[in-house]
């Protein structure tokens, strides 16, 4: 791409506007001739050209022909490959079907002299074979399943081109051959015919540039189709579809195209080509006229340019293992959503430092998890309680989730609580466990998985508490002279001030302060919990935060605040008491010094909170 | 690996354990043949068994005889083609050596008849090919670049076996023919004797098991040796050596591995197996016995498990690409550092949703460029300002570079502004911008790359506000009566107090409040912006606000703070006003009503930043 491309912009989308560029660029293009061995196919106008580019969240991207239907031919072959693996599995179909490069050309026989196995099932003979190990009670029922499973790839209804089929039926003689050599080998356990019809029905589906996009896409996202959300082929075959495409996709320029390239393709002999770049794109390409090798003239140019300008070879693989740690901090850095009293923030703000909390992101697999574990281990003196939050983990693997029960083992041994937190959209650790744990008649221990980032660093805190006082919170209640409001206030201050408090009390969750309300009150906790939460668009509540026994809440009225911002409930049966804002003020300038302590106690109460969500932000940036 | 694998751990790492018991599990296997075409050779211990494996940070893992050297053999043959591209490039290169699997054995020939170009560099003719291709004023300077580069491959020096160099090249007679032959179409341009002795010598470099997981780990590190830190080979070429290992690095079990195991890889005669994870890790195995193809039984053994144990297959790629948007946020939702007056404040809690903030994480390539340049595309109506956060992004390629650069172009055609933070590890970004703006000759415009993401967002709302209103911040001066401090007091309060307010002036950089000093005066700034720092442990200061004209600074020395937390310099020539925290406690006990406001505003001022704190809280997490 000449740095000219950008001159002038011409849609908002630069890569519409790259491939539209690429797309002028190869259309001039004279060489190849379009296939000719059938009549049908010959029909193609060689000025057909289509390119389409589908990403991981399913967006398409199409320029030129696109729409225009064609007949997949051998772009079939790796994925009827895939549907005889999730019918037969390896093992089985390795015995059959090699899958070694041949260095020849399509239509070679290419079978092992001795067993008869073909060298791979790019091969035509390879294909043949894969062909007939799909399935089925019948025929019938065997292509109907190789159709539904191109209509899953694809994401919608598929036809047959039946002149096409006819007349590849009519002509494919050197196939009959090959099938007969299959049945001689026992490659084929039964009579030729019926398979080769399907295999000829199969590679006369029609198809459009953009379905190879999407079909491409639907491999690079490991069997699922990213536009409709669909499994394909199950994500364990999908490696094994993508070797055979990297090795022997291209006919016998494969190893050029990798080398070259860089991405698992399959072209046919219509003109199409799909490559896939694992993980993150598929392309599709179609334009009839061939090199003498049987692959798209422009296919080839289109996708060895994109290739280039976009660095997407599959090998250009930088190192990315170091982003996998999100944040490392401790639960004296960050704090539950629980405001405590006094004496366990104090506590706490020295034993927090036994919580290690590690948030996680992106790709768990065995070189992520590696470092993880490494730098968890080197810590390993330094914690009591682990958090390991996986909320931010896209995808994790079975080897990632082995290496973490190895973690949790040798904490559980050393008398260490590990927590994981947002597990839920990853199943395979939850399995993972049960089934190590199971083998040893164990269950899950509870509170090894705790959803909620907050719940679980709180369910540390009260574990550290209890460790060191025997309770915490809500078990306790508070004296009113202990009281954080009352700070620095001498006991015949507090007397003073008495009279103005109301003693109230609330049913577990009884709504004590509503959103919007006028704000006149201050409360002083004395007994049970209380959360603040906002209410969510949906209806649900969103809890912000929780107070414990000994601290006030809805001080913040004393700042001149007109209406309260969120609700408070009680989570427990409460005792609190209660000062009204008028009273309050009154008191203030007949009891000048007792009022400007307490403003003092407020304003300190809130400057710690705003040192705490400092050191938050420091924490979490 | 079976679970009793986990029954019980011997070290505090997993992955040493794993390694452990993969080397018990096939130690015992007494299948393959040490090679014997050489004496030297046969004279290895079968039992030999060694297994490393380097992450990309380095950490080298070692089971068994890893640290027995052995000869590297055909291990040689990928590298020095690799040294042979960066010498000549790839289009010369590929005419003379071809890059097709040849589905042959190690030893064939293998020549294009016409042409007598090699199949492949990974058979002896494409690798003597290639070894002639180094460049060098003699060959003992050739050889001598051929085995610096293998040092900087294995990050240290290495030796020849010199009684293998004499036996391979005494019995080298296969080798010469095929020289000759390479001399004969003009394949080598020179006499092929030199050229055949440093071929052998090459082939026997001697190493170890744990060099060659090195060498593995620098390849998938994208060239770099990620022990020492140092460039081994260009990384544009790593993905055509890489390409090579995955088609033609095991021989005729090529296919066949690279469907099973998913690495591409190289092995030697020797015993050795070199396997590469791009991106993640890099395998070294030693082991002598040999399997009919030429590679090690246990090797193979190890390879396969070590990929299906734990999900390692090139191809087991699933879709990450939705990780590159760490957070999105407006310029309303999070503010700079920049403490600023009332009026701005209020101006920017609305006009701030006009800056758009986009912090972007792992790695920027094609695909996840795309994806963010999509999303910014969809809300590129609703922004004036948007800031691209570079901090988290660990690697970032020329086709992302090309796409902000089209995204720079779009705004900038539509008068919006765009500003790159923490580019400063990303040069790459820098010189394509430069790069295409030179070409119109036009310069990179000032402050579209900014280090530090505050200063950043500082830079967006000035300018917001200049637009708003001409001027902001430090150029205006504060009138006393329209201060934060006194809002809400009538005229004649404020003149109550003005007798307490002490005018100081300060110098630019002069130090007026000191970290550890005693906290006993609050501070009115009227004009010019300070900035309050903390001291870094390497004597640094590292900013952590700015305050402007209008705002008060030192305030939560009400609140009871015994010292100052952190310093407070002069940006620029500064007026301010102190009152000392004495006379104003004591004014306040004389002047009640006045006393309680000026604390609620001191209230109101705290929660009000400590509510912009819990809204960044939720941005940023």
């Amino acid at each position: 791409m000449g740095s000219d491309f950008f001159s002038e912009l011409r849609s908002s989308s630069p890569v519409q506007d790259y491939l539209q560029h690429l797309h002028d660029l190869f259309q001039q293009e004279s060489a190849g001739a379009v296939a000719d061995y059938i009549p049908e196919l010959f029909k193609a106008n060689p000025d057909w050209f289509g390119i389409s580019m589908v990403t991981m969240d399913g967006h398409v991207y199409e320029v030129g022909d696109t729409q225009i239907p064609f007949t997949i031919q051998s772009i079939s072959k790796p994925f009827v490959y895939g549907l005889g693996l999730e019918d037969h599995g390896r093992t089985d179909v390795l015995k059959k079907i090699g899958v070694e490069p041949s260095g020849e050309a399509f239509n070679s026989i290419s079978l092992r002299p001795e067993t008869g196995q073909p060298f791979n099932p790019m091969i035509n003979a390879g294909a043949i074979a894969a062909t007939g190990l799909v399935e089925g009670s019948s025929h019938e029922i065997k292509f109907d399943r190789i159709l539904r499973m191109f209509e899953s790839y694809c994401g919608h209804e598929l036809a047959i081109d039946d002149a096409i089929y006819r007349s590849e039926s009519s002509t494919g003689h050197r196939n009959r051959a090959i099938g007969y050599m299959l049945r001689n080998f026992g490659i084929l356990g039964e009579d030729p015919t019926p398979i080769l019809e399907n295999y000829f029905r199969q590679c006369a589906i029609s198809v459009t540039g953009k379905d190879l996009a999407v079909i491409g896409a639907t491999l690079a996202n490991a069997g699922v189709n990213p536009v409709t959300g669909r499994q394909a082929v199950r994500s364990e075959y999908v490696e094994n579809i993508l070797s055979l495409m990297g090795t022997c996709g291209m006919y016998d320029y494969a190893g050029e195209w990798i080398y070259k390239v860089g991405m698992p393709a399959k072209s046919g002999v219509a003109g199409g080509i799909v490559a896939v770049l694992p993980g993150q794109l598929g392309i599709g390409i179609f334009s009839p006229p061939l090199d003498d090798r049987g692959n798209s003239v422009r296919g080839i140019q289109a996708c060895h340019k994109i290739s280039m300008d976009f660095n997407l070879h599959m090998f250009n693989v930088p190192n990315s293992t170091g982003s996998i740690i999100r944040a490392v901090y401790h639960g004296n850095e960050v704090s539950s959503d629980r405001v405590r009293p006094l004496d366990e923030r104090g506590f706490l703000k020295e034993a927090g430092k036994r919580i290690l909390i590690y948030e996680l992101q992106g790709e768990l697999n065995f070189a992520t998890a590696e470092i993880v574990l490494r730098k968890i281990n080197e810590a390993f003196d330094s914690f009591d309680f682990l958090i390991i939050n996986l909320k931010r983990v896209l995808h994790m693997d079975e080897s990632a989730c082995k290496l973490f029960y190895s973690l949790f083992l040798r904490a559980r041994g050393m008398n260490k609580r590990v927590v994981f937190t947002h597990s839920g959209d990853h199943r395979i650790l939850r399995r993972c466990f049960r089934h190590h744990l199971n083998e040893k008649d164990k269950n899950i221990p509870s509170q090894l998985f705790i959803e909620d980032a907050a719940s679980a660093l709180e369910y540390c805190e009260n574990n550290l508490l209890l460790g060191h006082s025997g309770s915490y919170g809500g078990a306790r209640s508070s004296n009113i002279n202990q009281h954080e409001f009352f700070e620095n206030l001498k006991p015949d201050e507090i007397k003073r001030i008495q009279p103005l408090l109301k003693p109230m009390s609330f049913e577990a969750d009884a709504l004590i302060v509503q959103a919007g309300s006028e704000a006149d009150e201050i409360f002083l906790l004395n007994k049970g919990t209380v959360s603040v939460s906002v209410s969510l668009p949906d209806g649900r509540q969103q809890r912000l935060a929780t107070f414990s026994p000994g601290v006030s809440f809805g001080e913040l009225a004393l700042g001149g605040s007109r209406s309260r911002s969120a609700n408070i409930y009680a989570d427990e049966s409460v005792e609190c008491c209660s000062i009204a804002l008028e009273d309050f003020h009154e008191f203030c300038l007949t009891h000048t010094e007792i009022g400007i302590k307490l403003m003092q106690n407020v304003l300190r109460l809130t400057a710690s909170r705003l040192d705490s969500a400092n050191k938050a932000i420091s924490a979490l940036a």
